[in-house]
């Protein structure tokens, strides 16, 4: 019997629609995250060995536009309580991505496994929370529209470095027509903590993108005539990092599998 | 003897710099208003007689961004007093335009033998204010660097109409870089009353304008390849549909020699 199954059985209050979802990923049952418990707030997962974890954490401190950290773990602790109740960083994510000198080792659905008393756990805000501030606005989301994922670019915006890691911020984009521009940089702003204003718009060979129909990760989406492509930091940003430090070992989520965490997204808002 | 020199001899306290800028105007020694009693609030000038005035004011409540109206006369009152300490709107700005059937027909520098107990007069906002925002947050202007007027254009945005008053929004352009003119997006959004944020950015085509280089008001300004244009909402629409209404009669203040009131521009922040 499922945890959740047990909790309904003994006819305890109805659980937090995020709690349900961790338990889902927990029993297995979980496939994606996107569309999941509409409302609460859902992070990218970096976890690091205590060595790398001071310079990784001060990475984020340097950058935070694309690394906005949300949570974090003590030294060997996989709960995280102030980011949800009875979360287990090792079980509550649909799936992991196990990391060994760079190189992609393992997809697993838990990282019990892999989990070690030197390990920290940083969860770092996604864009899932500032669409669904665009999309409350009426500000239509060409990816979401399409059902793919959204397309992002390496740029040649440098990260400011800390110890091993350094690299270009990834962005996401968005085309939008101009005023709906304005006010997704209104919108978005009230977000620092999940990346908060864009970082670019118009002129994408201005950062370094020479063909917006040719992503670095996710999928292209098609422009108007009457739209300009706008770009924010992306939260794939500390992964890349993270991969081409090669460092010894690291588990990150898997892309768009991400962390559901009790925080609402209105909570996020500064205004 | 001068109201400001008469006023020194008595040994007073000194006068806040936006009244020694009127007194200035009142006694026939003012030139221009850029640049002024910087930090105070300087606004755009309607006076139309109360007939036209009720059709006016509703014009200004429709159109908001180009048209905010930041004080208004009681009707017949030359004085505005939550503008300022002894205000006079007749003599108070360098100089004025009268309009007669849609002609300008005098350009006088005090409006004191055109003055009725008919007339209302409007203060509107002016982008001043929120350039003085900008240059204090170091974003550039390129207008205000070469030192000529800002450009302004005629758009295919329709303003919603009012009575006699209708017409297309005029805007006024700032070339910037992509991230400063995010910054500009936050900064001038604190600004409601003073035209807040930009109407539109990128795509002058798209608002109807086909030639940045050939302004309908002002001066042109030169655009760099790393940089948009970001368009605002501008004052001299009202001017413009005034102009375009072809009512009996009306008085504007000269374009750019503006009314300097005591209000300051941090006190029109909404944030």
């Amino acid at each position: 019997m499922t945890v959740l199954a047990a909790h309904r059985l003994q006819g305890a209050e109805p659980l937090l629609p995020s709690l349900q979802a961790r338990l889902a990923c927990r029993a297995g049952n979980a496939q994606q995250t996107a569309g999941v418990a509409p409302g609460f707030v859902q992070g990218n997962l970096a976890i690091l060995p205590e060595k790398l974890a001071a310079s990784f954490h001060r990475f984020c401190q340097l950058n935070p536009k694309p690394c906005p950290i949300i949570g974090m773990s003590d030294v060997g602790d996989p709960n995280l309580p102030a980011l949800g109740r009875d979360l287990d960083i090792r079980t509550d994510l649909p799936r992991y991505r196990v990391w060994r000198d760079g190189e992609l080792v393992d997809e697993p659905t838990d990282i019990l496994a892999h989990w070690r008393d030197d390990l920290v756990a940083f969860v770092i805000g996604c864009s899932f929370s500032f669409e669904e501030a665009l999309l409350a606005d009426d500000l239509p989301i060409r990816h979401i529209e399409l059902g793919v994922r959204v397309p992002m670019y390496r740029t040649n915006i440098a990260c400011a470095p800390s110890g091993p890691f350094a690299g270009p911020m990834v962005v996401s984009m968005r085309p939008m027509k101009p005023a709906d521009a304005i006010r997704a940089v209104q919108i978005t702003s009230r977000f620092p903590a999940v990346h908060g204003a864009p970082v670019h718009l118009g002129l994408p060979q201005s950062i370094g993108i020479t063909d917006l129909a040719k992503p670095d990760y996710g999928d292209p989406v098609p422009i108007n005539d009457d739209e300009i492509p706008v770009f924010w930091a992306c939260g794939v940003t500390p992964q890349a990092v993270i991969a081409a430090a090669r460092v010894p070992f690291a588990i990150t989520h898997s892309p768009g599998l991400m962390l559901v965490t009790d925080l609402k997204n209105k909570q996020l808002a500064v205004l």
